[in-house]
């Protein structure tokens, strides 16, 4: 353990959400500020990061170290190639920018690589060598913990599940391609399930609850349909248990981890899916009777979970 | 590197191969034996693999190290789950039952988690410390390197490409379920696809090569009438050429290698399909203009591969 307070804070689509870790890793300040948002913004975003950084010195006093975790593809020297959810971004140095500004180094990763070091080294996973995290939001993503060690691939992109193809005649992808899990197992794809069964009066609490219009169905209008006992709900949540497995399954046959740490905004609704999940695991893992299936646990650190990882980057 | 020869066994489903190796990882002795098949056998592969360390140390002295690749799942402890290849296996100790034999420690793991080692520190791969080995034959194998170490799994099961599910419509597997990898992108996957285009007096030179039988179109009659420049059988390989990408795609998302090494019997057509497969790859990959593609090498061991990453298996 480092001596000494470490800041990591986690650059979002809408806010930025700074913590700073003591020694023992304990959350003992918490700070948020609006992402800058809109053309010609992202210069601002710089003036916001050096700008909490400050704050949280004024407030506790120096911090050691300072990691950020940045949504989208991010270089092993810490420049964001390309960010969905961020404005402009084309190699966007925040490691060097930053670094510049603060005067000391600056470490930054991919959001959800952060997230998967929070929950290996604090949370969920600190019992285990060979762990996937599996954040299950708007989209996936996730990381990889293999032999003990974080795995950030050869040029830091490892961990884009959510664009493996299972499916390559399914639904486009915004990405460009068709039938990539997140297409499936995420937040819009347990909406887009539930909107598919909801043609031909099925699903009919579903839609109540989304006031009528097949077309403003979401997730939780089927959690809430399905924790009310509705059958079609939940054969719509079983279905989507069954594309949350499929991944699963894959990642499993390729790496074989010991654990999955499920996050992202679906954790809300884990006691419906876990029993789904686990049951269509056994029934798609390849020798399903021969082998160990992995644990699922979900994860511990909620939407803190990429600014702590971001605070330990130092570390790895 | 050890001092001494090392000796690798690579037990397949007609043969077992064995190599030695000098202290400079040169091949200076070479033995085989066909592998013990019928129900009963079992017992009789020990005594196999016995008989040849005695006579490989009768001929060059002794060996300082035994591995041994097989074909199936293998636990750290060396036991062999499972192995669709050979008799009537289920747990069974080969590290146990040959060590006691022998007298001396035996290791023992799967054939193309061998392969990968192989090819790693001594063959195609040993500029990389984040690659994969894909073996594309009957059906697919693999193991994994990443951040400088092989990755076994938690359990000794990592690299089992071939079941990742890619279609889970698509057609039933062996193994259980459907769409497999391996349905597609293996050899047995080539001569489907060219028996689907053989319908309706497609691919006719296949099926001349073939003997007229739609039913007997192997992936040799593919390979053979695209050398020949025949059009059918180019698209037939621009087909399974995409397949193969899908799941190198889908590889690359999840860990991100530098590297991938294609091996096992359809290495042999390579220059049929690399092309195919790049301009596929370049097509299904996640941000394909904004990361380096990782290169796509063919095995050196060629049949080898296995023996002589047996023969390393003490040094891991």
């Amino acid at each position: 353990m480092t001596n000494g307070f470490r800041l990591g804070i986690d650059v979002g689509g809408t806010k930025c959400l700074g913590v700073v870790l003591d020694d023992a890793g304990a959350v003992i300040d918490e700070a948020r500020q609006p992402t800058p948002r809109g053309p010609g913004s992202l210069p601002l975003l710089i003036d916001t990061l050096a700008a909490m950084v400050s704050d949280v010195e004024t407030r506790i006093g120096p911090v050691v170290t300072v990691g950020i975790g940045v949504p989208g593809l991010v270089t092993y020297a810490g420049v964001l190639r390309a960010a969905p959810n961020l404005d402009g971004v084309a190699d966007f140095d925040v490691a060097g920018l930053l670094g510049a500004r603060l005067d000391q180094p600056v470490r930054v990763d991919n959001d959800a690589t952060c997230g998967t070091l929070a929950e290996w080294r604090l949370g969920a996973g600190s019992d285990s060598d060979d762990l996937m995290l599996v954040t299950l939001g708007t989209g996936i993503g996730g990381g990889v913990v293999a032999g003990g060690a974080l795995q950030r691939g050869a040029h830091g992109f490892a961990g884009e599940y959510g664009h493996m193809v299972v499916d390559p005649d399914g639904p486009p992808c915004p990405c460009g391609r068709q039938g990539c899990w997140e297409r499936y197992a995420s937040g819009s794809g347990l909406a887009r399930l539930a909107r598919e069964y909801a043609v031909g009066r099925r699903v009919s609490r579903v839609l109540e609850l989304a006031g009528g219009d097949p077309e403003s169905v979401r997730g939780e209008h089927v959690q809430a349909a399905a924790r009310e006992g509705d059958h079609d709900s939940l054969r719509v949540i079983d279905a989507f248990g069954r594309w949350v497995a499929l991944g699963l399954v894959n990642l499993t046959n390729i790496l074989d981890p010991d654990l999955f740490v499920l996050g992202g905004g679906l954790a809300a609704g884990s006691d419906l899916y876990l029993g789904p999940i686990q049951r269509w695991f056994g029934e798609l893992l390849y020798q399903p009777d021969l082998r160990p299936h992995p644990r699922v646990k979900f994860a511990e650190f909620g939407e803190r979970a990429g600014a702590v990882g971001a605070a330990l980057l130092h570390e790895t």
